[in-house]
């Protein structure tokens, strides 16, 4: 979808809107779907968050959920404490609820949003083991190795991707750790404050085998759906005798670095 | 290059025959280039496999490299005290050499090979800083992390591909590490023992930012040059705010898994 800057209960009709049309058992939306993106201060930002348990758009999406048995996953503005997160609520049909917050943030929102405090974990539902994680955080393998090895067999990824890169790094991800991969980005610009962002589109969604099962508009808004038959994820062989998990070297990696 | 099975006198010509056109700093040559892939048994291997201290492979090779002042890096099946490994040598125009055995087997190497016994080094020479991998190392993302976060600024990946994700996916390696990479697949196939492979050369460089800077044949043997400002691998930003190495949230990265 393309979320218009600062108008949450159009934003959030909108894509109530979208999901009208939807029968499916997991929902992905962008990455901050109800507020946009190009925030010019930590007050802008600080008026348009909120504490997930008074938010509005989470109590819709939960509506939503219990009424149509669907996981939804939404990227949103959360404020905890005195502080702000670039978050993914997982909503479960059951009424539970799974917030994680963006480690990694990129550019700009590294001025306005509090750094993710983690874990990255993993939340099992009905045979679904979702690892979550958030637009620049793909860019860091061991994002979704770390979902992966935790058990994950679909990472979802709410994006309001501006570079060009991840769409087919995603493919990758997806053959180095077997999982399925949803990465739902936004589409349209952004342009305020002096800051102009082009967000990509081309959403998609990816088997553990690298093919690309579905794949949104660059431009458009628009619902895509897709059967997932989520064995495909848990036989790690990539031959008779290459388990890549299995396989792994654990000793003679080294990830910490010089530091 | 397309090496003949068994071959190595004949292999080891067509290499400098080919190599005799070049004028560069630094030269990849495929995984296992001078014996061909399809061994049948540990016997058939250990009769083409040499100690590196006495195979005319090396020593000629290290002419070559003393000759034109060129480093020369080239797979070879390495025997040393009962055990043979899938190993890629550099050599340096001064001598020095530098061995690495394959972590990751692919297939029936593992029934032929021994897996390496690492570490992950990075070996310096006049501004480059090379990491080695051979072939299957490249689905493991930590591989390459290992090799960029102990400084190497250039990824030397001689290789006997015969799935077709790797070319693609280097691209990612790149990105994700800011690296250059070489990765020099051979071509042809070989049809022996029972095992049927096409090897699917499209060999590659490719720079920090992604960019395809040279591109090989995906059945023809050739020799291909680029050049490469290395400074390019030295800055880790990909916005003025994002250095990728500093960004990592190493403690919420778990790549042990389960076990």
């Amino acid at each position: 979808m393309k979320p218009e800057f600062g108008k949450k209960e159009t934003n959030l009709k909108k894509a109530l809107r979208l999901m009208d049309k939807a029968t499916s058992d997991l929902l992905v939306l962008p990455e901050l779907f109800d507020t946009g993106y190009a925030f010019s201060s930590r007050e802008e930002l600080a008026a348009l968050a909120e504490p997930f348990d008074k938010s509005e758009t989470v109590s819709e999406l939960k509506k939503y959920s219990r009424e149509t048995k669907t996981v939804v996953i939404a990227g949103i503005a959360e404020k905890d404490k005195g502080k702000i997160y670039n978050s993914a609520i997982t909503i479960l049909p059951n009424g539970r609820k799974h917030v994680y917050r963006k480690l990694h943030l990129f550019y700009k929102e590294k001025l306005y949003f509090n750094r993710g405090n983690g874990p990255l974990e993993v939340i099992s539902y009905k045979g679904m083991r979702i690892g979550v994680m958030i637009c620049f955080d793909w860019i860091f393998p061991e994002t979704a190795r770390t979902l992966a090895l935790k058990g994950a067999n679909i990472i979802c990824h709410p994006s309001n991707l501006v570079l060009s890169y991840c769409q087919n790094a995603m493919v990758t991800r997806c053959l180095e750790n077997r999982v399925f991969s949803i990465t739902c980005n936004r589409v349209g610009n952004e342009d305020r404050g002096g800051n102009s962002y082009n967000f990509t589109g081309f959403s998609r969604v990816i088997a553990p085998n690298g093919n690309v099962l579905a794949e949104g508009s660059k431009v458009k808004e628009e619902l895509k759906a897709v059967d997932i038959n989520l064995k495909g994820a848990e036989d790690k062989r990539i031959t008779s005798l290459n388990d890549i998990f299995e396989d792994r070297r654990i000793k003679f990696y080294n990830i910490k670095g010089k530091k």
